[in-house]
């Protein structure tokens, strides 16, 4: 696979300097901001060798037709194969953040929120392989994932991207997602992000400061990076947002100090589009784009993901002008070309397009995805048994705005235009699931944020056996927009609301009244502080963005044909004044006594929550070693047993805690998990292996150290505890 | 004043271990947590020579009436120099946090958040003198303030004890406070809390952990204690809360290296009530009271405040074992016994209860709370110059929880019980101010939290003229207890809730219907989300807790006696999904365009807005110098003329910023401001010298440091800038 490090070595000789510079530049194809054509694209890799183009994705490109696509990749390879001097290929990244998402005719999965869900390491394996795999099929070769970020604010627009607010469970399924990118039988490289902390933006508002201590940092911010860097991940891209002063672009202590000494990682740094203007731009650390490309240079930065040819200018007048040394820059255009050689690019950088077109969407990649939602289903209430509902009653009411929506239902990061998605409705996946004598009517009832015909809807469900109200948000990037798909930023969804719209919620209490048994299924993004329909709704389904096919998942799971095993990754807030709200939070004194404070911990629905269709019986939780020393891992067992009256997935959940340390730590962490399926009436036993290294205490200089003291475990409501002792 | 060190030194050489011990432990009279009595105080002082004794105030003491308290404090003094072997007076510290509240008789002042949005220095000299004298005169000796926390989170039930959100802003009001206690003819000591960084808990929640970057740490919180240090202050206190990691009390980072090493400060450090208590009992980073003595003892702690004859034992028996040395426990004591001197204790500890009681709330003091209560009124909208009401109507209703509840008018830290305050409510004021041919009708029309005779006040809102409509919060300390003032936790007030509570918002809504000119006054210890208010009332008056006198500056600021020209010392949020919003956010990227987000800084009303009942024009804003270098200062200049037809008060207000620096820095800051009192027609050219050190940057490390480069000032719309250049 790919050329040697000598052969690497041997046209690194031959480059000019601005060969060099040009292979630390990208551009893009499309209409966000200044609009590049494939034209445009071409021109840039033959004239200037540019080493990266991004011609397909969230730039908004034109071009979606999966074998246009293969087209146009090919095309720009072989000008860079043939039409350039050294004939060096290029590097062709795309946002495949849910599945490769942006091409039509692929596979589209949950958004990572809802995979975390799921708790299921070897299926994010497989929805890594089959991202790589339609990746590859389209003719690009690296993807900008997986996302390492820990979710610490609900409010924040890019929440689904993540897998939640555990470091832990964040920091599995990442390296995991790798996994399964690097697994797969194509050469396709990964892009861990964004590093290193972007998941607690003040206000919620994105790309806003993180402003947390060292210690919140390496310990809620930091594990998920450690474990893919460990792991082996080929490229990292920095955060937009400063830490602690500085952004993370400009941030020689973040991204050399600590990303590469620290963490050792060897590979290369891409940046986040733009981020680097953004520096003089935005952040007003620096002056001109010059000065920006020094700084984010020097800070660590090997790529600038938009620089285009100004930006190969500027590398070459920096080392020319001697600011920059010139063997900085071979080191930075070493990492891309190792990286051009590891995934095969300079053996055969094309795709055929013939049996790529078939790979993409295929029906057992399809089978993953839906896989993916349906164990990504999270049921957060289920009164008097309202669920599920019976697949022979006469009558179902299906309204609201997220019933019918595949684009909705598929999130940002996806195609947006309907009759670009294939895929089934939660309105479609009904309809064929039942019965054809059972009526399923169905009203739309409410846009997102504006009124609809809310009488049919109710007039309807008066006439039902039972309704499901499918409520939520829409397709959004970022903070929330574009405004020309999400309207005005003061509506709905934005980051200063996280209650549902009053239109919905009007729409809810509407159908509820009505007193036809009512679920409630949420398609969101982030966690809606549902407090109302937590009091009067009968049943409600968390189903985040389950992707194309998550309208079969979730008709599955209303009518029993899939039980429901997803347990929450995020707390869900009783509101906005509510927040933060994490199951990880640090304690603290209680000046007037602790019952005259609301709780610390006061969610709607706490992390980890999610109910079955069968009951399960948790007991017999154990510790077995007498005490732990250093670079020793506790074996801690619990038996669960299956005491419902059908079969069920269960994820079994540990978590753990210090009773006590140098400096103040969480109250209890998710430590581990592991998903088992019981049949009705059996049990068994799950054994986790936990290094006693979970344990260590973050410094306030964000080192980690063991302490000897008592360490807690829980799992539901069971607790066991063990000494940590010195060796 | 006082006994000379040497003496100091003579007594030091004197003492045993335990008396020693024992002058670094104070204990309490009341019933908070342990009930604890006049005579056991007194007899912890007789039996082991205890060194502080607070035997009125917060802890729910009995002792209210002045002459008892004198009384008793004249006794405890008694018995410390005549029946203890050294004869060493006692410190009785008092919570005088806005006047001597806790004792009746006295001046009660509006609180620290009104008295910021003066922003009068001399007021406040004026307030910390008559608190000295009052203090003085019930025979206290150090009072617990001034307040230098910055309040970066309205939720916090103690907003209202801060100066605001801006450092300079609380630095400048603390050390004025300061300066007044220390220029008063009395001997009062005075204690800056709460050390480092108290005022931006998590979730909003008291005594919750303050997550921040040392960057904020040091530019956002530490400027106030450096004002306060630098001007000499005898006491700091830590705050209950932890910092990265490390609870205060127990952190020699913050309490050595920093507040001694690097601010330079040489008094003594007093725990916060039971501050040392909370390391084991809540941080969990000790394990005993023993440990927690012992860490917070070596971290920096002088006094335990609650410890009582326990702290004496864990002192003694820390040195015996050798684990602290008692030279350490020697500078402890020589730092209490030095203040003992300095404030005249050794010389005459007693009060004279005749001319002592003759201070107390003297008409000259309540002079000064009234000039406070008017400074402090803050219009906040004023449509159709709907204020102010003409005295001359015929019939106006007062309603609101808070019209006609001199309790609620002072807030917490204060009496609570009405028949043991001497004051005047919001509808007394009304009706003593306008002409007896007025009819003022008043209806509750609402509780706090819950409803009250509505249909009495609309119908009363119908035949009047004008509708005073008087809402807002009660009584409360820390979050927002206790219980059995105001109710259940999850009841307004709250931290989780910042709009006003149904009761009370219905009230205002049926009254505006009515069609009846309305203005709107908010009697609250935070500022709060009335966004159907500002966009329905004609009028909004923010009173902030106003003090027992306040009731006059409301009325007086309705009718036009007063014309308001207070400022906001804190932003008003549109909801709580909206918070943080404070004037000096940090600029940050906008990743798909600054238009789809929602504004960073997007308040309901911001930070220094305050109308007036006259206008004024401001024009001319200049710098007198070309550039300015290290250690110089910008001379800024601006013109204001009084435009409309009655004379006023506006405080001109100077903001600035960077344009550009090595790390992220606010977009502004308020740097300095002045009162100024103009007639109508007249101008004046306000002078501000601004020290370029104003403008230094924080470094990541907390470091300062000048940086060369553009510097932007504004005062209202106007702009100006100038060049830092190297020398």
């Amino acid at each position: 696979m790919g050329r040697t490090d000598v052969e690497v070595e041997d046209i690194l000789e031959e480059m000019t300097l601005r060969e060099k510079a040009a292979q630390l530049a990208g551009t893009y194809v499309g209409t966000m901001g200044e609009t590049r054509t494939v034209e445009d694209a071409t021109e840039m890799v033959r004239e200037h060798g540019i080493g990266f183009v991004t011609p397909f994705g969230y730039g908004a490109s034109p071009h979606r037709d999966s074998e246009e696509v293969i087209e146009i990749a090919n095309e720009l390879q072989r000008v860079a194969r043939e039409e350039t001097r050294l004939g060096i290929p290029i590097l062709i990244p795309i946002d495949a953040i849910h599945g490769n998402a942006y091409v039509e005719e692929t596979t589209v999965f949950p958004h990572n929120l809802g995979v975390a869900a799921a708790r299921d390491r070897e299926l994010v394996e497989q929805i890594g392989a089959v991202t790589a795999r339609e990746v590859a099929a389209t003719g690009s070769n690296l993807t900008y994932g997986p996302t390492c970020d820990v979710a610490r604010d609900p409010r924040w627009g890019r929440t689904f991207e993540t897998f939640g607010e555990s470091p832990s469970l964040c920091g599995e399924l990442a390296s995991a997602k790798a996994r399964g990118i690097h697994g797969a039988p194509v050469d396709v490289a990964a892009m861990a992000k964004h590093f290193p902390a972007y998941g607690e933006p003040e206000r919620g508002e994105d790309a806003s400061p993180v402003d947390k201590s060292l210690s919140s940092l390496y310990r809620d911010f930091l594990p998920p990076f450690e474990k893919v860097v460990a792991a082996g991940i080929e490229g990292i891209m920095p955060s937009y947002n400063s830490i602690n002063g500085e952004p993370s672009h400009g941030s020689h202590y973040w991204l050399s100090e600590v990303l590469r000494d620290e963490l050792g990682f060897d590979g290369y740094v891409a940046s986040d589009w733009n981020g680097i203007d953004m520096l003089h731009q935005n952040h007003r650390v620096t002056q001109t784009r010059r000065e920006s490309v020094f700084q984010s240079f020097t800070a660590g930065v090997d790529v600038h993901s938009l620089g285009g040819v100004d930006h190969v200018d500027h590398i070459a007048s920096l080392v020319e002008e001697g600011e920059i040394d010139e063997s900085a820059v071979d080191t930075a255009v070493r990492r891309v070309l190792d990286l051009k050689a590891a995934v095969g690019l300079f053996d055969d950088p094309f795709v055929d397009v013939e049996t790529s077109v078939e790979t993409l969407g295929s029906d057992s990649n399809r089978d993953v995805a839906l896989d993916a939602a349906r164990k990504s289903m999270t049921l957060l209430k289920n009164d008097a048994d309202c669920l599920p509902f019976d697949p022979s009653l006469d009558d179902v009411l299906v309204t609201g705005p997220n019933a019918d929506e595949l684009t909705h239902q598929v999130g940002g990061w996806s195609l947006k235009e309907r009759d670009e998605l294939d895929g089934t409705t939660i309105r479609e996946g009904i309809e064929s699931l039942v019965s054809s004598e059972m009526a399923v009517t169905y009203e739309r009832g409410s846009g997102i944020d504006d009124p609809d015909d809310i009488d049919a809807a109710v007039a309807a469900a008066e006439d039902a056996d039972a309704a499901v109200v499918v409520l939520g948000e829409n397709w959004y990037l970022h903070e929330f927009g574009p405004q020309d798909v999400t309207g005005p930023t003061d509506r709905f969804p934005n980051r200063a609301e996280l209650a549902l719209p009053d239109a919905q919620q009007e729409l809810l209490e509407a159908v509820v009244e009505t007193g036809t048994p009512t679920a409630l299924v949420l398609v969101s993004g982030r966690p809606l502080a549902v407090s109302w329909a937590a009091e009067n709704v009968d049943a409600i389904l968390q189903a985040y963005y389950p992707g194309a096919d998550g309208g079969v998942a979730v008709a599955e799971t209303l009518f029993g044909e899939h039980n429901p095993s997803g347990k929450l990754p995020i707390s869900v807030p009783r509101s906005e004044g509510h927040l933060p709200v994490r199951h990880n939070y640090l304690p603290h004194p209680y000046p007037i006594g602790a019952d005259e404070h609301l709780p610390s911990y006061d969610p709607l629905f706490a992390f980890g929550h999610g109910l079955s269709y069968t009951t399960f019986e948790y007991r017999d939780l154990s510790v077995a070693e007498e005490s732990v020393s250093v670079g020793e891992s506790l074996t801690v067992s619990v038996t669960l047993e299956n005491t419902g009256d059908r079969a069920g997935d269960e994820v079994v959940q540990l978590f753990g805690g210090r009773e006590r340390a140098s400096v103040v730590t969480p109250v209890e962490e998710l430590l581990d998990f592991q998903r088992v399926s019981l049949a009705p009436g059996t049990d068994t036993t799950v054994e986790f292996d936990v290094p006693v290294e979970t344990f260590d205490v973050v410094r306030p200089d964000g080192t980690r150290r063991f302490e000897p003291g008592p360490l807690s475990l829980r799992v539901e409501s069971l607790d066991a505890s063990i000494e940590a002792v010195e060796s």
